[in-house]
């Protein structure tokens, strides 16, 4: 049987599993939620680059990636973050849809899955 | 070619579909929607325990998750009963977020992948 | 380091992603957005096809799909268009959850993966 690796969380998610050469990153939100679109948006690439790190990957292995925004209307504020943190080579395949977050002033969550080998 | 077991289901949606040791399980949501949350975060948690039994796996090789919530206000108790089955070594990676579901009964629908082999 | 294969997209996202075997498609809008939902459907489907043969596959080998909705009550409508699409001997697993798309006249998107080999 192969191998599952979880790292970080808690007991009601971990922050990443491996598993057969991928890692799954759990959503991720912003610690900092005074921050605007822009801002949440930074801190969660800072920190999925961490938590890929982590697994022994990169963003520049990506595969996919489900972007949930708190309000659709601010769509441009993050790709416009989003398209900086990317390597133009290497996109993951995205959707990017509208959702009631975990509070009134989480604004982005983003979940990744990424090849390690 | 690796072969593709489908299981369950119908004409719209497997239940359980099975390639390369991994399970994929449908977003499943409660029988009775007469039940709260709690009640419905039960229910599909017992029906994704027998799809990943069907699957020869179990809740232990959880990979991820995502949980869509009618009302955002109500985490808290799809947390509880979601905490009291994970098993807090095996935590998937998970994002759970606000959506309108296919009726308004219908509170909470969970859709799982986990690891067999 | 087994190969990733990226096709089509712009510096956003690649429209698919293709490692060890798994094809990856982005979440797909119709382009007309004038059609109604089941014309959306059917014109995101077809696109669906397409990427899914760059890929080196096709809809009888689909794993998974995830659909938005913008109006829940539109589901049949969708469903409709989705069971004249599918294979019956082979649907994937799915979740079809409502949420605020792109645009005002963005009425469906759909993100699927698929076995290659």
């Amino acid at each position: 049987m192969r191998p599952i690796t979880r790292i970080g969380g808690n007991a009601i998610n971990a922050r990443v599993v491996i598993h057969a050469g991928i890692a799954y990153v759990s959503g991720i939100v912003a610690d900092d939620k005074s921050a605007d679109v822009a801002g949440q948006t930074k801190q969660i690439l800072g920190r999925i680059d961490k938590h890929l790190a982590d697994a022994g990957t990169s963003k520049y292995r990506l595969l996919a990636a489900t972007i949930w925004l708190s309000d659709m209307s601010k769509k441009d504020d993050l790709n416009k973050v989003w398209s900086a943190w990317i390597d133009p080579a290497n996109p993951p395949v995205r959707a990017c849809v509208g959702a009631e977050l975990s509070s009134a002033t989480t604004l982005v969550e983003i979940m990744v899955t990424a090849a390690i080998d």
